[in-house]
């Protein structure tokens, strides 16, 4: 009696200098979802993809009428296998991992999943988790799924392409997960002596794994553990500058005498060290935006209150539920409201 | 540090005779997908849910069309709860349990699905085990995800209301099961001097209780056990008739010796018991549009086979993996086609 045959056993994270010459996953399985940037310089690695489908990144792709567009252009394709057959590759940033991810989940009820992001935050941080959304209407990431990638393919050469603003963007997340983290490998990141994309490629697959690490011991979200990755995601995200959100949750932390001196002082010259300066906005937030921002954020626990992660020492993050109010106050006092 | 709340631990079957005059579910954190027709017959019932969505059933729901519009319109609605708070329940048929068991396995990447099945179909089959879809364009069921109810509630008045046609088709399910299962429930069923909706409700509990134990031990189709819930399905679907598919398998085992004479004949008595007899259609089938058919049917494993399930005796099926022509030769010599 044929089974369904079980994947082939890969491991989770590959890197590679450069596009592959030829796919492991056989290309004629494969439905590849990539970026249109990528046509011309990725030519070679496309021609190899019978069934293969550019899309345009950004939060246009993230809708549902995207979604069924999608489908009805795969379904004219005349692509059609069963689907523990089939692989979907998702060659792209934040927004195609997303898109192509949800995709990979629900194509005749969840179909295997390789990720090949192109740049630094979908590489250190968007591709892992399994972490799929579409938004509706105005609001984002309001449909979706946990579905792990079973592999993600890391290519230098495609990163290093993307431009170095994205190298900074990614050196927030880079920081954010040494801090949380705390292992050997932050001991090695901070006296490294590599700059810019050199620095990033080579704490890549730590920092992955650091992630990865916390992403198991809850995978669905439904314990709480995984919140710990949103250490200075709560100003971050109304500031959009994960960066900026991390030092207001360290000197907060720092404030509230739950992170000692010395770890300040670490995380602190960590970030130096990176080239990550603080930099409120020359205007800064009314207390009542700020208030209306975090209030509507998903991670809002009761009305009135947020969790918040405050960092107890490097490796050691503390959830702790608190009014908005007091998140507002200390933005004021730091600066970055009024 | 509030934690995600584990769902209430509730039973996953229960039965009552009425709609409840209020719901365990909370209805202020639930949103209610129910078909149209009950608007009036179940206004007390569905006047306790500020958030509820009348939808049409049928094949034109289970669009990706429709599921964006709902999106739209539950957002218009001003619902707004944090995920783990939140129950979808889906009042109607097999439609309707498809459409909004999707939408509560991606809704905030997943909320707690309550089904209220209204047809003797969705009550005996399609309500269990977990199966949720949308069609692309002409294909059936192309995307989906495998998402089991936290509950089912099963309600006989309304059951009841739904007509003297449907009874027949769950009869065919009823049956189907019983000859799967073939447990101490399946005695009874056999002297049982019940009929009709009668018959059905009492045989309910134990059928869905046996569907469960097999898709409980394959609950995403991945090692192939839940398949021989397709026992009857090859010809079943076809003829879109699962009744003659049953007799079509049960002639086609006992032809080939693998289903001895007297399980056999104890089979077609349980059919005949109750009232269900072989009817071939008037024009059989030609042999190219048969073979055409089940080249088609997704249970296809290789070109030219598919994955049939003969019966060894009642509790004891076999999935063999057969050509299509000894299908044809068996239905043309049964006289389902020419």
């Amino acid at each position: 009696m044929p089974q369904r045959s079980k994947a082939p056993q890969t491991q989770y994270l590959t890197s590679l200098t450069q596009l592959p010459s030829r796919s492991r996953t056989k290309p004629e399985l494969a439905i590849l979802i990539y970026d249109r940037i990528f046509e011309k310089s990725a030519a070679e690695f496309l021609s190899h993809f019978p069934f293969k489908f550019a899309v345009t990144s950004g939060e246009s792709l993230k809708t549902i009428e995207s979604f069924s567009s999608f489908c009805e252009r795969l379904s004219r394709s005349g692509f059609d296998l069963p689907a523990r057959q089939i692989t979907v590759v998702a060659m792209g940033g934040g927004s195609v991992g997303d898109f192509a991810g949800f995709f990979a989940s629900v194509y005749k009820r969840g179909v295997r999943l390789v990720h090949l992001p192109t740049t630094w935050l979908a590489a250190i941080d968007s591709a892992h988790g399994g972490k799929t959304a579409l938004n509706v209407g105005g609001a984002k990431n309001q449909i979706g799924t946990f579905y792990p990638a079973a592999s993600t393919c890391l290519v230098r050469s495609i990163l290093e392409s993307s431009g170095d603003r994205q190298v900074v963007d990614a050196f927030g997340e880079l920081v954010k997960i040494a801090i949380i983290d705390g292992g050997a490998w932050v001991d090695a990141l901070e006296s490294s002596r590599l700059h810019g994309s050199a620095l990033l490629w080579k704490f890549l697959k730590p920092a992955v794994e650091s992630k990865m690490k916390i992403v198991r011991r809850d995978p669905r979200e439904e314990k709480g553990l995984r919140q710990v990755l949103n250490f200075g995601h709560t100003l971050g995200h109304v500031l959009a500058a994960i960066t900026q959100g991390l030092f207001f949750a360290l000197e907060f932390s720092h404030q509230r005498r739950l992170l000692k001196d010395a770890s300040f002082e670490r995380a602190m010259s960590l970030m130096a060290g990176l080239g990550l300066v603080p930099n409120p906005p020359a205007k800064a937030l009314s207390a009542g935006d700020l208030t209306r921002a975090l209030l509507t954020d998903k991670k809002r626990e009761a009305a009135g209150s947020v969790t918040f992660v405050f960092l107890r020492d490097f490796g050691r993050c503390e959830r702790k539920s608190i009014p908005v109010t007091e998140i507002v106050a200390e933005a004021r006092r730091q600066g970055w409201a009024q």
